[in-house]
């Protein structure tokens, strides 16, 4: 007779296209078996009357210890990690930025030796390439597909910075990509625009916060993503948008998916849940990322897109600044770190859309899990599935639960999510079947996070 | 220790988003359980290693023992229901047509009198509404709703045949479905263009099948599924289109469902294999159906929407006429009955579409089983997930099968699939956990078939 | 030496594309040259300094002295073509409607007699035809293009009362019409829908005139202007749609239009000046008319189309009835005579908005003489062009005119545009060199009207 | 009694919307007066019986005397424009082109200096902008637009020439023009695709004329249309887009005057009769131009917008180079010079597309006469109107012409319009009522050319 690790009873499991009541049992860290009833032995038995059972989340958008504005992001990856599993996330993906002159391999061996020590949860990296150095990074996306890095982003902004890509570039990129079975993401604003009105504004003594958005509004956003498909259609090659946070940018996606082009597109809950008018509150300054909150006309476009299923993932672009460092713009918008928190508020914020009728709980798995492991290759993640890894949080559809900074696990000193409630809460995390969250205590150990080979795409 | 009635092992099993190698253990006649390996006893154990493991397929349009042109479809219920079963269909819808003065309930219950004692596999009923009876019918559909028949077709077409719904009575009956939790079903074609194409080419002496697909061209089906998308998205109430056949008004239901509009769009296999050339053949006569195949620009538009996961089902309108009463339009297409046989070549033919990469199998068991199940309210079908149903196929990937009409168990003595070599075939099939086809034979019984009553849809 | 029977000098000529100053000369009703300075004799000399020189508008859709809802408009064709005169429109079109067993000829012939008395201006018929009369009617139209009457119009609408043409019945017309040159125009309502509303809000007591407009509301005329748009396109032939009040209806011609589809679209002063509130006021049921004012929406996006060329012409569909008459359906919308007056309104209101900067002059122009007469092949008018009739209008830009129903010549006690003030109004008109309006006087004499004989168009 | 410079009698004058028989009489150069007979004397009568009397053409993009590719385009601006007067143009705009550290009058002097005594046809100047010269240019346009100079040129391509405006120069100028009441013109490719493919088709040996195109393809060019277009709209500043070649970028276009948008398209003739078939020729190298000739489904598209009102003007891109230095890219298409000749064909294409039913004379006279006048300011051109400058072509539509070389007046030993034949052809050509062309020969003298000062637009 099987003998099982753990049995979750009677809960409703949630897949992204069924809810059924059931037992999930987990032995070796894999999910072994679903059944109605589980006649079977385990050492720890939950019941999960009255809750769901849902895949662990996944959040493919994360920036930890990353220097960034003059400082460096304030969660590290031991509270970075901890605060995702403490929000019902089992795997982050990471952004390490190549510069000129540097090594794809060396960045993820170093990145990967802290996390090995650091990391509470599972994690991958994508990789930010911003210099080809003359052409040998094009032979080493080969190594680090080989190694599971699938993913690697393209800053479309970030001129002046030296972090740009062009146009050339980019399409020498995606080309690569594709070759590979690779991706490249994109981040898409117009470094141009954003220049000409961030001189213009600062010349005219409009420093506050409200200039960020005015700086790089819809339109600046739009002609990037825009661009970015343009290519990606007529390359025949895979890409991904990163915090897509416009309408029209969002368009191009759409139509582009529509003639059956391989565009995905990420947006983050604070441009679900939030407006440019954020940047016209006395601390807007902390709110401050890029691109910045847009326009209702602009929100209302992503929440219609994620009930039709025309958005494909929702992730954080977690990258957390103290007030004290975004203070430094406070007469100067260009002197704010940008970046919010978010890690531990993805996966609550849209289940709660799904408990309170917005969208469904298996469109909430999609977005927040399976879709993020399929783009992404994560072969043992994303899905209440046997044979992968039991990744699975226990979500009490009662539970009411209001953010404050103090209940939060990351490390930063206020959130944008200030007061929010929630109806409905993860009240455990499970992590490869080892208990990491409980009840609102993070129960795991830094190191136990184990590092997630991906497998490449078939890009034919 | 858990026993069960039946364990198929070692297949890769299929989901709508998930393929997975595991063991499916039945135990009166529901899934009971899946996992990786299921260390328990059963009545019967069927080793699956190099198969794959699906849902039975859900036929959602047919017409068996259809009064129809003249004479009657060629298939009953229980030769139709036995080829369903050996092609792996598990559950077929069948569309009775009310007539003026009838009552839907006595027309559902006269039928299942005849299923309940020839059903092969399970059945399910839209109704086809012609006449109101003075608003009654209206009165009698939340009965039709409460024994679970929750959904209704409206003829646009067929206006001389006195089946033709106008547009005040499609709008009443989408408006009056929608409060039901109910949805109506088009056939979309426009009658007054097809008359007088039809009488412009008798009287021109231009009597072949050929002119059966002139007279109802491209631009004349497109117009009534636009006219039905109009009504549907103003209505705000939910719509399936019926064998859509045409780029133009795929287009239509592809806009619609893309602003929020709960469109629901069908295709037969016979649109994506064969166009309009066929009836330029000697024996076009026999593949006379309506709407008719069309041109190659709307059989790339329907692929293309099937890849893009912007067609909903695939069903087989399934109405078959035996040579002699087709040999009736050998001089004028207008006595031709319409119809042709397909719901035995249904799951082969997509999921050979998976199998040689022109689509995944979770597409194909979406589009056949899964996606009909959700969008009509069968709760217990579609699905490999513990509590349904355990209609189940077995499939070999690498059996190769050529349909010749020898083979086939429907009652018809030809078929347009004559020919069509397929890599992969369905090996077994299960109807709730029970063996009625095996490898080549029909090994249940008449009578085995349930009546499937569904649930209403949220049309909040 | 020449001798002009008339010269306007100094003014600013207005053509559809250019405004130049200069002198205009007439001789036998006709424009005889035109020049910077013409130095001849004339018989009349008329100084136009600081005046605009303008083509007399044409105004395409008119109901005079026409049997309709339970009446007769009340303006008769002297008293309708006096109030022309006085707007400064030159030829006017009526609407006659052929009815089962009735003959084209016979019926213009009818009203020729009439007009060739009566008529102030000169005039033109269209021809409604409502019963193909067993395809005699499909003979006579070969006969009625001779004559000079190259459109025929068709109710999608009016079921009930008879007049309704269904899709069979257009098509026939639309390719007879393009065989003779000729053209289809088309009233685009929805009988089905009206009636399903009307019925349910007489069955609710909602009996005021804003359930008139709840009864046909935007998308119940912009379903039938999309069908009338579908069939157009696929046959190839002609189409214009009179009366145009709503956004999606409009698209779609739009999109026919790019697509280099020849259809053409007219609107009226009401949907550009008035939305649907006007039905809420007091009086609203003397504005009743079909189809009735929309929302802001329709109203934004008719006035984004004239701005951009994509409206081809303004007409009033003139149709007044008497207060006493209105007041019939005081406790019933269905009773109210629909229709309103707007004939003595249509070009000072256009040439308002050229004057006060919405337009441009040569857009109004354009709008209200020359593409009328292009479209309706009147060869001679429209046009300030040598050789063409000299139907002109004077147009004093500084002249303030508020509209007061004692003002008008037009015979109604009422009117939608009392208390509307124009920037700029005309102040001669003269018809083939004919004085017949004088600074706010009709010092012409019924009969002077002459018939104006079209020419067919290439429909090739 | 008037006594005119000179009558042309008899003939079918052709304006931008009408065709009329008249007489049309010139003094002082400027058209004096339109008559159906003139009975006025003159210093010469021309009779134009049978003949078609139009607007002198407006060729607004040459390149003449032009420092490019390591030469200079081989016609000087006295060959150019004697080539221009033989093909019925009238007035050719140049395209100086302003360097880092050189001012825009400067230029435009020195270019005045040289036509005042060169220019057989009235010339104007658009400038080409390529470096702000730290702000000093945005301060010079005043003064230009004040001199006349109302248009200036942004190349988004040539980067690494020096001549690319990136993004933030763009929107600056476009920004800039709107408020002085000028307008942008853009050359659209993406330079960053061009220099990708050109290095790969270097790398790989293909070197001919072919790789040219295979390097610009279609969606090379449509990004940076698009990307135009983009900022034209948000910006909410006038556009125009030279020489468009391509389906998708003319899409943009269409899509952006839909919407209001003051974007204006220029197509060139070689677009609309040749492929880039034409780069597989042994002489293929010959016809090199940027940005290339394009495939079937532009050039239908072009045509159709054409068709449609669509495309706003047709000029040349004329800049001609001698086979002997086309040849010096024989072995790498990146030596060729780009450009091709044009001047003297543009009208005799534009009017056998008329004369052969394709488009109509009053379109081919709006596309290359009425249009551009309007667009660009020119007052007194384009039009056959009373004041403005009698620049008019007489047009026999029974004359045949098949161009070669040596019938041509410009400067170049081939031409891509070799062989080609028209039916119809300009007989004599007037430049303010002077006779420069006459059947064949220049009859004009150099210096006889004028210089037009334009007047700004209004772009509020």
């Amino acid at each position: 007779m099987e003998k099982y690790d753990l049995i979750i009873q009677n809960g409703t499991l949630v897949t992204a296209t069924e809810m059924f009541h059931g037992d999930l049992a987990v032995k070796d860290g894999k999910i072994a078996a679903i059944g109605q009833t589980l006649a079977a032995e385990a050492a720890r038995v939950v019941d999960a009357k009255g809750k769901l059972v849902l895949p662990g989340a996944i959040d493919v958008h994360t920036h930890l210890a990353m220097p960034f504005g003059g400082t460096v992001s304030s969660d590290s990856y031991e509270s970075g990690t901890r605060g995702a599993a403490c929000g019902g996330v089992t795997t982050v993906f990471d952004y390490p930025v190549q510069r000129a002159g540097g090594s794809i391999m060396d960045l993820i061996n170093e990145k990967k030796a802290v996390l090995e020590k650091e990391a509470c949860v599972d994690y991958a990296s994508h990789c930010c390439i911003t210099n080809l150095n003359d052409g040998a990074i094009l032979d080493e996306m080969a190594t680090a597909v080989e190694e599971g890095i699938t993913s690697f982003k393209c800053f479309l902004v970030y001129k002046k910075e030296g972090m740009m890509v062009d146009d050339g570039m980019l399409a020498t990129l995606m080309l690569r990509a594709k070759e590979l079975g690779a991706m490249i993401n994109v981040h898409a604003e117009n470094p141009d625009l954003i220049d000409l009105y961030t001189e213009q504004f600062l010349r005219e003594g409009k420093t506050s916060a409200w200039y960020h958005y005015m700086s790089r509004p819809e339109f600046v956003e739009a002609e990037a993503d825009k661009r970015a498909v343009h290519w990606a259609r007529h390359l025949e090659a895979p890409l991904y948008v990163v915090h897509m946070a416009d309408k029209e940018g969002l368009e191009a996606c759409i139509d582009a998916k529509r003639e059956g082009a391989d565009v995905f597109v990420e947006t983050c809950p604070q441009y679900l849940e939030f407006t440019c008018d954020v940047y016209k509150r006395e601390d807007g300054r902390n709110f401050v990322c890029s691109p910045p909150m847009k326009g209702q006309e602009s929100q209302d476009a992503l929440w219609q897109a994620i009930k039709t299923n025309l958005i494909d993932t929702v992730a954080t672009d977690h990258c957390p600044f103290q007030s004290t460092e975004k203070d430094w713009g406070k007469d100067d918008f260009t002197k704010i770190p940008n970046g919010c928190a978010g890690v531990e508020n993805l996966y609550p914020y849209m289940l709660d859309a799904a408990n309170t009728g917005k969208i469904t709980f298996p469109q909430a798995v999609a977005l927040c899990a399976t879709n993020p492991a399929k783009i992404f290759g994560c072969a043992d993640k994303g899905s209440l599935v046997v044979g992968k890894d039991a990744d699975v949080v226990i979500y009490d559809p009662e539970k009411d639960f209001t953010v404050t900074i103090d209940k939060m696990h990351t490390l930063c000193d206020h959130t944008i999510w200030e007061g929010k409630s929630f109806h409905g809460y993860p009240v455990q995390t499970y992590l490869r079947g080892q208990l990491i969250y409980d009840d609102g205590d993070f129960v795991g150990k830094p190191g136990m996070g184990r590092f997630v080979k991906r497998v490449p795409r078939n890009n034919a």
